[in-house]
């Protein structure tokens, strides 16, 4: 179950004050909370696509260097998607003979050979791109929402959303179809079902059944209806009597997206959001779920990304990792098993394809700070409202490698307090987490001033090919295969690639 | 169960990302909890005040006007307290043959005439201040540890505080007190106990069994010691099988204090902390305990303040209220046992004297703001630390009362983005709030400007005399009743009353 621009402050379980997830707060009673888990990165598309392929952004592709350190996605003028060369995690699961599929938002690419099915999912329903439009048709369509291998029709069109009034019946799709697919699968064989309702990204929406009954506005209506659709699928799950055989996993995409204001989420105690590398733009709610396995009410200290979900589940499901790659995930099954198990491991947080900042144990080293560019900031967007650390909520990408600032985010998780580089404390993990640099997996060199290091990191890393760098028109859903039943096939503008703009 | 300077955030139950209050999260999830329950005021002294009496500090006269809007509590140097004319919880529970102990920190005045065992307590263990110090005695006394009415020793003498390593017994005495308490006190017939241990009060401490077990650091052990605590009070009501014939309350005095930084608390997502009238210094914890009786895991969206614990148990108690005074405070036993059940009331939030906003519904009115004064900030004092609210975390008292500043702060807890004056949601509202000033039972006026409104209701309110005015050295706990057994009456300088300065 994995959300979109839920941040982790959004659950009643991590404190939102309203408490409006019910069965979300049950799923983690019942199950195992991480309160360290990250997400690959700030935005959609990358964090998607490292779920998936276990692996950074920087090695899937799913970043740009046309503007270096800056967040990029795939809107629709996006040319890239996902490379056949990656192993996806449905891919990895057809070994043991998994039947994957996905509901909701894919993200990943939408021109033809960037969808789903080419990429290990059996089935899907679902869109390509965010819920963005309404289009006329003429300068952009509206984006196709398919079933399976083909559109079925187009938001604002066959599926509507009336902005306004905040209302679509997407989230009620989304759940009657997990429903289906669990009640299909679930006596056939092992299944994988990645669950991705994307009602609570702006502009969020919510079906007349949610709409108005949350404390908390648009927002929360929309949270709402997705937490009875945790409910449902749990629900189906024991209706199909496979509850003590199935992981479920709860987490989200990015932290809460600030800029929306009090339209958005939350991110709790935590700094900044969506588009950060600051705490409430990584930090995910974490719960997994699995009644005879897992011991209910556990908490695990140990840090996680995303990525590991990757290697994890792959090491439950007994298939194989790849072995012709470099995977950022770790297979962490013992973590779920025995709470107390504590792994010491960096997680490396970047935005775009810059290396911004490690995590390991309670500390996390900022080598870069950024938050909303000043341009930005002059028109009314702001990634951190209300909140400024002084030398850390940076307009400008501030380059801090030869002096990183360091915080122990467990004594302090909003980050607000930087250590005093005189500290003995400030030292002995600066020292501990240059090494970690130098010596990870990635790289192979000696020692060197760790701006240097950070440079040869990156430089030696063999980054993938980025796939998010060119922009054209003419690649948008014009025409979307299953367009000819619709009669709904438009027709492209001239090719005309442009190197995309990503401002922040 | 009172705490002292423990923020809405610090309870697992509310996110706090460690989860170190497992006890406290049982009771909330076996229990009531309140999401919107208010202190009184954002400092202790007043807080406590107001909480026993039921009334607001501007009236039972926990307050100084020697500074207008200013907070002031009760150090050494304090020469008021609580006055003989305020009818305390413990001496209305006395007309239904309640028996009433204090275990832990008083704060309403240290002179013999305003301890505890003066105003309807029947036993005492605790001090009647804070525990700062060491002082050498010559200058200025060590603080007292009284038990029933004389002193038994002082901290950092009988009572060992070591500063340097954060560890005091302190906590172990006040939980063993508490169980002695209750299994005294259990079999005889009705109690009243209130638990109020100081330990997460800057300068936090614990004992050799919690020091350096916490994720958190300093203040965390002292948590984590607070929440066996609360674990061995509840077992200690089972042991004596009146779990079921207890109400169990939890909450504490003020919002975390963040001028602590890492060694302070958390108040979650909200603004700001201790010393303002922010939801970061008013809004507190709130669990309600009561396995017979509450329906387990109920959450009740009922705006409370502390003030409604003194009418709402004197309801329960089936004590009569008095009627020779203004009571702030609703009896809510409603609320309790029906928590859909739902009463529209203002709370209104005070900063010494001044009144500086009004929360009604999902609704909260600032006509004053004021976070850090200046002169602080510039000495590295901060009520706000990496928080900026423009227009409204203002470092000098701002008068907003010609255009009140107006959140929803069920949509918007972190009080950033303030409703614009043009919106017609604005105008209903502050129309509305407006009104309630003006019709509140302690006004009577017809329509007027609403700052000339504020300036009446203050003018028209009776305060009571302030206590809080005049300081001396020579009131300092010198030689408290009790200390020619110890061996320890110092003598007191020579009187020299001075109005006490309260710079914020």
């Amino acid at each position: 179950m994995f959300m979109d621009d839920m941040g982790w402050g959004d659950l009643g379980w991590n404190g939102e004050p309203s408490r409006e997830t019910p069965n979300i707060d049950r799923l983690a009673a019942e199950g195992l909370t991480i309160p360290h888990i990250y997400n690959a990165a700030p935005i959609c598309s990358p964090s998607r696509a490292a779920l998936l392929t276990g692996r950074l952004p920087i090695r899937n592709g799913f970043y740009s260097n046309n503007t270096h350190g800056m967040n990029a996605y795939t809107p629709q003028e996006i040319m890239g998607g996902i490379s056949d060369d990656e192993i996806l995690l449905p891919e990895l699961l057809a070994s043991r003979n998994y039947t994957s599929g996905l509901i909701g938002k894919w993200h990943l690419g939408h021109q033809p050979q960037f969808l789903p099915l080419k990429h290990g999912f059996h089935s899907w329903f679902g869109s390509p791109n965010c819920h963005f439009g309404p289009y006329a048709g003429i300068n952009r369509p509206n984006i196709p929402v398919y079933r399976d291998d083909h559109m079925v029709g187009r938001y604002f069109q066959e599926f509507p959303i009336d902005k306004a009034a905040g209302l679509s019946n997407m989230t009620q799709l989304y759940i009657e179809e997990a429903v289906n697919f669990i009640h299909r699968e679930a006596s056939k064989g092992p299944f994988f079902l990645l669950w991705a309702p994307d009602s609570i990204h702006a502009p969020t929406y919510s079906s007349h059944l949610f709409r108005g009954t949350s404390r908390r506005g648009s927002f929360g209506d929309a949270v709402r209806e997705t937490d009875a659709g945790v409910a449902a699928i749990v629900e189906a799950l024991k209706a199909e009597g496979v509850e003590n055989n199935t992981l479920v996993v709860f987490s989200s995409d990015n932290g809460a997206a600030l800029v929306s204001k009090q339209e958005g989420g939350s991110n709790g105690p935590f700094l900044c959001g969506k588009q950060t590398t600051f705490e409430g733009g990584m930090r995910a709610p974490g719960i997994f779920w699995w009644p005879s396995v897992i011991t209910p009410g556990s908490v695990s200290y140990q840090v996680w990304t995303h990525m590991d979900l990757f290697s994890t589940v792959a090491q439950l499901a007994g298939a194989d990792l790849p072995r012709d790659r470099t995977l950022d995930g770790l297979p962490l099954a013992n973590s779920l098993l025995h709470p107390s198990l504590q792994i010491l491991r960096p997680v490396f947080l970047y935005r775009g394809d810059r290396l911004m900042a490690v995590r390991q144990g309670s500390y996390k080293m900022h080598l870069w700070t950024f938050s909303t560019p000043t341009a930005e900031l002059e028109t009314g967007i702001n990634y951190c409202p209300g909140q400024e650390v002084h030398n850390v909520t940076t307009p400008t990408p501030t380059n801090h490698t030869a002096q990183p600032i360091l915080f122990n985010v467990e004594v302090d998780p909003g980050e607000k307090y930087p250590l005093s580089p005189s500290s003995s404390e400030y030292k002995k993990q600066v020292a501990q987490l240059t090494a970690i640099i130098l010596s990870s997996r990635y790289t192979d060199f000696s020692e060197s001033e760790l701006q240097q290091v950070v440079e040869e990191h990156l430089a030696s890393l063999t980054p993938g090919e980025p796939v998010l760098n060119w922009c054209d028109s003419a690649v948008m859903n014009w025409a979307p295969p299953g367009c000819e039943a619709l009669n709904d096939c438009l027709t492209p503008p001239k090719s005309n690639p442009y190197l995309c703009v990503w401002p922040h």
